[in-house]
């Protein structure tokens, strides 16, 4: 059982989908990230910074899925970091009604001392230099760094994320962000620029379309599971993060065939987080549901053709 | 070696994409199928029509790969079928700038009688009364009829349309146009009214996203193998069609096992098309490299999770 360290976001969201509207409820990278990691065996801890308007309840989510969660910042008087958005019809696409930084803008992010020796670090989507501050503060190195980004800091720290991609493993991006970042249309081409800025492992999100995995001139690919009905799209990118790097360091075996498998747990786990709002499904997900699931992907993907 | 028959426009086609133009070159969604198809062992023939004003040189494209054109019908005088469009930045849409049907417009389908009793029968893209009369000319029943449309037909001919769908087992299909025909956004639904309306077996293309096969409940998925440079779309959907009838054809194995290994193949021919203008690449590809590529598909999809 290795030791993951999970640094992102512990929310509120409200979101507007198709389907439906909810209040303010538990949202966040690190929410999200660590639910789906707990699904393997593995000792994790979220680094985070949060309000006193948070419920207990929130964060006994985590805690009753055997999270620690010393290293999240409870600040007196703050408000929580919120997120508002509206789905539209096709869910592809998403208009960001508001974003409230609160305690969030002055994030100072503290690793707990028992796990400034983890051995995977998962850096959710978040300023590029409170990632790397993470990265700076462990005192033995990881056996695997993965970071999560978006256009965002692109726009307005580009700078920065260029300094803390230099000092990871593994890069999660969405195809829109690797054309963005590089250039590049193709994502093969886009791939192989990233790799020269530091990643040696690439994996691009195509949401409904699956993902990519590139690594020194390989490519593995994991489709999404076709679903009869998407509900709420919120989350499925950090429970693929979340999954990917929790397998990972629960398997404790960094290898580019182990690193597929990764893949294909992420984009599992991620497709029963669009069943329903928020983190409601990932809360209760039980790990037969999982395993099932697990064979459909098999049965998706799998042929016979016979190649000399 | 199974018979196909093949039904579909031979056509000249002026494409312009991001990389290049062309004049006049041999294009038609028949032609795109045989050039696939005869990557098999199987006895192809193609129903077309075209005017005295195509090259001889192109027929003997054709020709050169064993297809048989006595069902390619010359009309004196006539001109052919010719489509020009321009495919716009990510090649991903395009516009048609020129359609003019020319002979196209009174194409009465005649099917030589060799092939009345063909063991597979590919439907390409044309209008459904066509489609419908060489189903009807059959002296023996395929073991497989493919059909292939557009949404153009749903908008100018959902009657005939509905009416030629009855009669097929596998209909191939975009996933617009598959939203279009069945009014559901989710293409998991949107396959199952499709199968209430005929065809046993769905096979929905998305493109770069790769292809989706559904039957009675089961889903397969295969992949668009990522390329580093996409050079020109126009035939890749054809050229699926031609690579999976083809290779049904030739193995005279009509199993949903043996339906994955042809959408693999399909996929595999379809990511040769892409690399060139028009026909280019499809009229030298050989067999090697094909296999080559389908060891890449195994690669790119091939997994080890052991499941109990």
């Amino acid at each position: 059982m290795g030791k993951l360290l999970i640094v992102g976001t512990v929310a509120f969201d409200e979101i507007e989908t198709p389907f439906g509207k909810t209040d303010k409820i538990l949202g966040g990278a690190a929410t999200f990230i660590g639910l789906a990691a707990s699904q393997f065996h593995v000792d994790s801890a979220i680094v985070s910074v949060v309000g006193e308007d948070l419920p207990q309840e929130y964060l006994q989510v985590l805690t009753r899925r055997n999270i620690d969660i010393s290293g999240i910042e409870i600040v007196k008087g703050g408000k929580t970091f919120f997120w508002k958005g509206k789905y539209h019809n096709d869910l592809n696409s998403r208009d960001t009604l508001v974003t409230e930084l609160n305690t969030l803008a002055d994030f100072n992010p503290i690793v707990p001392k028992a796990y400034k020796n983890a051995d995977v670090i998962m850096l959710g989507n978040l300023h590029p230099s409170i990632q790397m501050s993470v990265i700076d503060q462990m005192e033995t190195k990881p056996k695997l760094i993965v970071l999560d980004t978006m256009n965002f800091w692109m726009d307005n720290a580009l700078p920065e994320l260029l300094e803390v991609i230099q000092h990871i493993d593994v890069i999660t991006i969405n195809d829109e962000e690797a054309r963005q970042l590089t250039g590049e249309y193709s994502l093969v081409k886009a791939a192989q620029k990233i790799h020269t800025m530091g990643p040696e492992y690439v994996v691009i999100k195509k949401g409904e379309h699956g993902a990519l995995l590139f690594h020194n001139g390989n490519i593995f690919f994991a489709p999404a599971l076709p679903l009869e009905e998407v509900f709420d799209p919120t989350g499925a990118g950090d429970t693929f993060a979340g999954g990917f790097s929790g397998f990972l360091a629960a398997s404790e075996n960094i290898t580019f065939e182990n690193m597929k498998n990764a893949v294909i747990h992420g984009s599992n786990l991620a497709s029963f987080c669009v069943e329903r709002f928020g983190t409601e499904r990932m809360e209760s997900l039980e790990k037969e549901e999982v395993d099932e699931r697990l064979h459909q992907f098999k049965q998706l993907t799998q042929f016979d053709i016979q190649l000399a």
